[in-house]
């Protein structure tokens, strides 16, 4: 590892860890650009949110943006970025603005509200996730081609990990091969629900290759850099979840045919897959769970409005039967999801990367799946509206249940915890 | 409520009743049509039904049937008319087959396997439970202009209850007003999941409707024929479920501007709407809820295949954590729910509707919330893939979780069975 | 195994298997002695109990019955004898009334509902499974000196298989180890939880032990005959269940310091321990299961009584929250438990005990959980009282809550039913 | 109320009280006071609490202290109060430290890990409430008489609230009088489930009874001293918790028939009574759910242990079906607990008593029910071992099981917490 990887995973010493953990405000320093990432969202994003996503609508081409689109997002762009609020994303980085993770966690909640705001920012995924790999692990060619675009919000990437022939969840599976012929690597195998790889302004992809079958388990996997339109990478179509391809964005399914990339496209080195997905940790998981806590929260809200407005035998739904208590036991999970992911954030602040390595995993694994119970309970008090157009629930649904996959399933997350569990004894 | 009404629903008189209520194999009767329907699937059915979606895909105009797409249809229609496989939904009947909701609900076991059986044996709903009603409770000219050409498969039909503007799972809450004015019925109101309504072969449609404020609030509704077509009443466009239309069958939005029928058109009287909806209950639900479980059925199937035949971490899937505990509870829930629905089936036939109607909101309530449950975890066990468009999972979720709303929500079953239960003390 | 264990686990062949299953009602041969049974109970059971437990009440020796209390029961036991109600739980037997498992399952639901029916009628647990063993598998001998006066009721037997030192979930953990010494079995280790074993009338113990280390697992254990009061054989203590000891009859602790029993004593032969677990199945576990839902359903009773008795907040408890909603899915779950039972009783009647042993599993794995909810939710609307001297809840409770463990914990029952579902595909 | 009552409840006016609210920490001020308490109880509670538990056992007085009890107590607390580890409980006060309620839960914390040791430092309940509640509404009179021996700890105290004969959840159900005869107030009614009654140093009772049966329900109840032994309270017996007495101290049932006490025994004034409660919230509800997850802890703690240290079917038990992903779930439910009391705590310092109030509803619905889950997981992962008297599991679960109705039962807190978030719309 680059010694500056391995700073970012250091478990630093402090003498006072505990107390530290538990203090889970946002620092005093963080507030000015909390209260201007506010203003941002109120004066550049929610004003153009409705028309940009309407102008997209009913489209021929689906995988395409529609006129007028993009101008509406770059106008926001702009204006960011003439403000400072640029790519401040990227923790402890002299890039960024050196933002805790924690304090991250408190704008990322902002950001979750409006579905415009993480990009009008340059802070959205899987960009934020590949900017990081590249600003950590990048060599200066790696930095000049593709993270430079990146952090100035010209191009889009993807990351592609997830393949449809294995259990990737176990990523020791991962069979996509690359083999060095010549001063090229040769790429052959599937990828799929790679996410924002319809995107036409995607223009670079980190894709997780099988380099090494004969190193042990751990070191045969490598991660590379494939721009899109490499000859013999074929976009197969777009995966759907619960029937909607989310179209421009797309969660594609590529092929690698002879696919050839140059030999220093590796990242980081062959057979060091791994490793990179440590530095990789950051804060996109913070960034995902403060949105599906913020999509919980939103249900909780529609479930008593809904609940309050409507009236069947003779008293508002929201009083009958154990409404009431779905509607507490809602709240209190949710605050619980909060100080746990604003822990994990903090953990990640103050222990590294690898020891916070199982908060990450305990609040991945409990996120999500709260949230789609939340999300489901408001449908039901819904009626039929709630799983249907007029609803923004059953889409909200989707979104987490998918969750529930990406990023690694449910149950590989409490297999890390669970296991930390067990070698504390 | 007529004789035969009354006698549908009456509570016969048995010395061995409990015996009696737990027998719950097929009779020896039914035997040879449960043999010939099983037969008709596989001759007729089987062979036709991925070409008859094959044709509907992709069309521009959704909210048509695709050019041979009935031609199809109606072929094995013919040979099961033919083979005099026609109509035997209709329990204890003279133009049905006498057969008992037990016997039917094997049948309808078998019907649940594939998409187009029901129809093809003109058993499909809502048109079996709308022929029912006007069976029992039409008058000779309805039955002449609507019941014939239904028990002929010659057109389809629609029933009408939800509204989008108020908590419809209390029926008393229906809006949609009916006046008398002169010999017209004028309907003003919106209904909204108005299934099949979208098919162009809808003729005919059965509405509930509020005609007598003024009663006691059991006796205010009425049901009234109005066909399609009809001036004033406007099809808004469908309601989705999780996003899906299900075009051309459609849930459509209604909308009644002044719609006007004839007078004769009201169904039994005025303010019987609620007494025809015990007639309703019969075969309808029995179906949905045998297909709910040859959902989880295959849902269970699925997982077992997925988990079998994919490995991580050094096992397979099926083999790690918690999965085949999962695989045994759902096994052990299927089972309980079949057998429930069987006896909800023997109770409708031996002590009539209205006893058995606690029975069936048990069965109601049970069933697709397990159903759900299970699909959900079959879901997980597939990684991305469960919820694509390469596994069924995904709309089968979709259906079951429709189904807890609809022919009402869990939470007005759960409380029929409550209240019974409070009742018998 | 000898011809008559092959016979009664063998698989019968039969055309209308499906049907024959399904029918869960009880025959019309058995209703005489099922009538019989309810009687005996009304007149010689019922107006004994409470006298029978309050002799037993604040007795210094625990360990011993009280004056009168046997008197009160052998008065029982004789009239059931004079009657011909004695021993038929013996299934498919010349001893017994060749009554079905279906059959007993019935009786068993009455049995269950007062503590000395199934001892008047010499069908308790665990001798009528230790009867079934020594009928099925033992030597002449043995029957005249064990179970003829077992089948007399002169004396009653423990059944001990649990150790404290492994995890006997696994059977093949079993390590008291039996060495034949001349012509002597030689035993040494420990038990625990051996019911039954601290009372005095109990003479005689089927004990499983390990006599063949060197055999491949699945025959290393044998069932062995140890009469109690044999040197060597040290009564530790009793264990509790929640801090209740069940004096006199116990849970005990037992020690095998060098306990020497004949060579005889055997059952079956030296490695076939496991072949007589198969042969062990009957009626005890239909039995536990029938008194579960009798315990399920006396608590939805408890709860509705009280929550239609006490008033907060304005309303009947019952009617307050999401009290109404559990009623139902109590009575939801009691009836699809019910049935289940039966099913599995039919199942050892129609396909033999070795194919019907995933259905015994599986309610074995439904029964006592589900039971144990539906008793706290019944304990949680009592309030303290729930949990107090003055209900049988926390009592009920804690009996269910043991089942969980007693006859295999939750967790093997469900690799059973897990693994039996793989192997189908 | 007093202004010093109005004081402890109101809401503070502070700018950045959600930065506040978030700040979980441990004070630097509190970090010597909890050192020297770690430190007290490893010298002075741990090393006698074998022996004081043992000098208990097998008593045939079963309602009084052992020779020799009290003087080991008494000797901890010697030590404590020299120490100046004394009465610190009460917050905001002179009398106490002034620790913050977020400092006393982490203190709390320690306490409950030994039985002993909130009652060595004079911090344990009910005493703690009742010195609050004196403290801050008493005459100098009462203070002097009650107030001055408990907080000297020569004394104990008991609190009176729940009845027998009503659902005493919703406390305007309270049907205990008390009526103004003279200068005395003379009671009559029933009470149970007091703890700590039966202590035979137990000297003074705070009783919630109904004195103004005219006033409007919320002024209906007043709150009045009751020493123990006036003429007209009746013990009537121990109340038990699933069979256990927790004798001496015991829960009692109580009978006042004609009970006379001063006037001048009512606390605050007639008809206050529900005020008072609302003062009475400080740090015993803390206390609970931090005891409540040091229980949880510890359950997770033994099933890691157990099922490390176990083997079945070829595995570690811990490595088996679900149990890996249930030790992840109990990890993620204890720490999100953990922060949710935390914050409770906070709340009370930061928003004051009624403000705070539904955080201590959400810790209280949410505490003890998911403690009930974890520790019954360690039971079944323990075998019968864990039901027995060789584990403390069942007992824990015992405790906690109670505390889901002791403070006011679940549903009643869920009530809050659901209105609360209702209001909010």
């Amino acid at each position: 590892m680059t010694q500056k990887a391995a700073a970012a995973t250091k478990k630093p010493v402090r003498p006072d860890l505990d107390a530290e953990l538990n203090n889970l405000a946002m620092s005093k320093e963080a507030q000015p650009l909390f209260d201007a990432v506010k203003a941002h969202i109120a004066e550049n994003v929610a004003p153009i949110t409705e028309e940009f996503f309407k102008l997209g609508e009913g489209r021929k081409d689906r995988w395409s943006w529609a006129p007028g689109q993009l101008e509406l997002l770059e106008g926001a762009k702009n204006k960011a970025k003439a403000s400072g609020l640029w790519n401040f994303f990227l923790p402890h980085s002299e890039i960024g603005r050196g933002l805790t993770n924690l304090d991250y966690a408190y704008i990322a909640a902002e950001l979750g509200k409006y579905a415009l705001a993480s990009e009008s920012l340059n802070c959205s995924a899987p960009d934020t996730g590949n900017m990081e790999v590249l600003e950590k692990v990048g060599t200066p060619e790696q930095k000049e081609k593709w993270l430079k675009p990146l952090l100035n919000g010209e191009i889009r990437s993807a990351y592609a990990m997830t393949e449809p022939g294995v259990a990737s969840s176990d990523a020791k599976n991962i069979t996509t091969r690359a083999e060095l012929v010549g001063n090229e690597w040769v790429i052959n195998g599937e990828k799929y629900y790679i996410s924002g790889a319809g995107d036409p302004r995607c223009k670079i992809m980190i894709v997780m290759v099988k380099t090494s079958p004969d190193a042990s388990p751990q070191f045969q996997q490598s991660q590379i850099l494939v721009p899109m339109g490499t000859p013999g990478l074929e976009i197969l179509g777009p995966m759907t979840v619960f029937g909607h391809d989310h179209a421009p964005r797309g969660h594609m399914h590529l092929k690698f045919n002879n696919c050839r990339v140059p030999a220093e496209n590796i990242l980081l080195g062959e057979g060091r897959g791994f490793e990179i997905s440590q530095v990789r940790l950051g804060p996109g998981r913070i960034h995902h769970c403060m949105r599906s806590i913020g999509a919980a929260e939103k249900a909780l809200d529609l479930m008593v409005k809904r609940g309050s407005t409507r009236t069947a035998f003779g008293k508002q739904l929201i009083q009958l039967g154990k409404n009431l208590e779905l509607v507490s036991r809602a709240r209190i999970e949710i605050e619980a999801m909060r100080l746990m992911v604003l822990k994990a954030a903090k953990a990640m602040d103050v222990l590294g990367h690898r020891e916070a390595r199982v908060w990450i995993s305990m609040v991945k694994a409990m996120v999500p799946e709260k949230a789609c119970l939340i999300i489901d309970q408001a449908m039901q008090i819904h009626g039929a509206t709630g799983i249907s157009q007029w609803s923004p629930l059953s889409e909200m649904y989707v979104n987490q249940r998918h969750l529930r996959f990406a990023d690694g399933p449910d149950e590989v997350h409490h297999m890390v915890v669970g296991r930390a569990e067990i070698s504390r004894h």
